[in-house]
């Protein structure tokens, strides 16, 4: 079966007329459709981005810059921000390479389908004119047809009723009137084969010409836009698969920043950054207050030595011993 | 360098409590930024699911399901569909095995860090009791010898005070008293010998074992910490990969659904949906109405044939045959 418009879908004009319509109201529906999808993908972008920022560690009491888990958790957030870049640039692809190239080409459609349709109703108004001028033409035929046989038929009463009775009716302007009537009935009657062979002509024209050129420009107008329409949808996969090795390797690169962590290296720097070198203290000594005992003793030296004991008990504890070891 | 706390960082007991509370605050903080990078999966997942329902083509006046690129289209939309599926699952496994595992590991750990923080000042404690109680018997042995001291002076004195004018005053007392008080100091000293090798028996227990013993502990569970953080980020990245392959496979059924496009299959299928089946009008005829003008006529037969003119004249354009063509 032929499935060309112009042919086979001669009389559906106002089903054309609807079913493009629809077809461009598809058209603007996918283009919000793809706009929506863009928007996600940002928002989601800007989520991500915002959230590494958040987290990204701010410089605290103490040095983070060489804990492997910190250094880890800031790869992490790195690669966070990575893949937020390239799905902005997702959400740009799609927004400016479908939906502005959409928005675009849709105007242009709309602006060719009014054309195509003007072109249709402008050959139909034209066929309906056609038309016109030959019921128009016909009417006339038929009018003075009726209006010479009236005129005959007068005019042979007239000559009947002379022949019966003898009278000599006037019967001339009868006959006259007559005849003129036949003429015009003639006249008429060219004019109306004059119309009848135009509008056949023009009804060919506009059948086996005009509305299967009018028609299959529609088609071909609705096949673009399908196409259109299928260019749309494999630009968008293939933008979209764009970021899945971007995404790949981010997840690559943060699985290797966990697995450069090492428990016993971080606490091994905590060592470094907080020894204090010193060595516990060692066994305290005994002092021996009872030599003082059994000195032979003067006021004097016996204040001496108590202020001396002193300064002993005193000494704050854990009584360090300062030896770095080095 | 040994990197083992319990000997070198002996002295650290305060910068390790701030360094093991610095360490749980990044967990928690680490188990936050987790749970903010789930919820933004399952706000995208959801936005996605809700974008596939707001487009997915409800019955509307032209029956869609044949076009192929409304199938391509309500292809697509399943696509995304099942790709919003998938995020959701990864929210849900982000959530369930690595926040909620953290959640409750943080709380085990801050348990394991008050506990083992209090063996230290415990321990502390202890230590600090042991060298007041020496510094106790140190002192007492020290005004002990001192009183001892000075009731010999006094006793020496009154000896010689006796020797020098012959005078016999009672030294008796003098002298048990000095003798007293020299028992009191050696008692005292019996004591501070004890203390002093209690003390430092406890010291060298403190420094050489629970010291180390405790500190080790605390760096086990340190270190268990970090490996804990590596193992949650290992986990993250894994469940983020497994969406890969997924996304793939959603991507290619998208592009297979805009390569099933058919423009020209579709501009047929409008055929099929339209086809009137009738053919264009054929020429119109000449209808004759000079032929009534010949007849003899009767004023019925006149009126007859104007009736019967009018029905040719009215009738619409355009003029349709019926011949169905199959």
């Amino acid at each position: 079966m032929s499935c060309n418009w112009g042919t086979e879908l001669w009389d559906q004009f106002d089903n054309l007329e609807k079913h493009t319509g629809w077809g461009i109201d598809f058209l603007e529906r996918y283009t919000k459709f793809v706009k929506e999808r863009a928007d996600i993908e940002l928002s989601y972008a800007k989520q991500i981005r915002s959230l590494s920022k958040k987290y990204h560690p701010k410089r605290s009491r103490e040095d983070e810059s060489r804990y492997t888990w910190c250094l880890a958790f800031a790869a992490t957030l790195q690669q966070l921000n990575e893949m937020a870049a390239h799905r902005e640039d997702l959400a740009d692809s799609l927004h400016t390479q479908i939906v502005c190239e959409l928005v675009r080409y849709t105007q242009e459609l709309k602006a060719e389908r009014k054309t195509h349709f003007q072109d249709g109703r402008r050959a139909q108004q034209h066929i309906e004119s056609s038309w016109k001028q030959l019921e128009s033409s016909k009417r006339r035929f038929e009018r003075d047809c009726k209006e010479a046989e009236r005129a005959q038929h007068i005019s042979d009463r007239i000559d009947l009723d002379n022949k019966a009775d003898g009278e000599k009716r006037c019967s001339l302007k009868a006959r006259q009137t007559a005849q003129q009537k036949q003429q015009a009935a003639e006249d008429s009657r060219k004019e109306y084969v004059t119309s009848l062979n135009q509008f056949n002509q023009d009804q060919h024209q506009h059948y086996r010409t005009l509305v299967p050129v009018i028609y299959q420009r529609i088609q071909d107008m609705e096949e673009r836009r399908i196409e259109r329409i299928a260019e749309a949808m494999r630009l968008s996969a293939e933008s979209e698969r764009k970021v899945l090795p971007v995404a790949s390797r981010c997840l690559d690169a943060m699985m290797d920043a966990a697995e450069s962590i090492q428990p016993r290296k971080d606490t091994g720097h905590v060592v470094e950054v907080y020894k204090s070198g010193f060595d516990p203290p060692g066994d305290v000594e005994f002092e021996d207050y009872s030599a003082t005992m059994r000195r032979s003793i003067s006021e004097s030296s016996y204040l001496d030595n108590r202020a001396e004991g002193r300064r002993h008990s005193r000494k704050l504890w854990p009584f360090l011993r300062k030896n770095k070891v080095n």
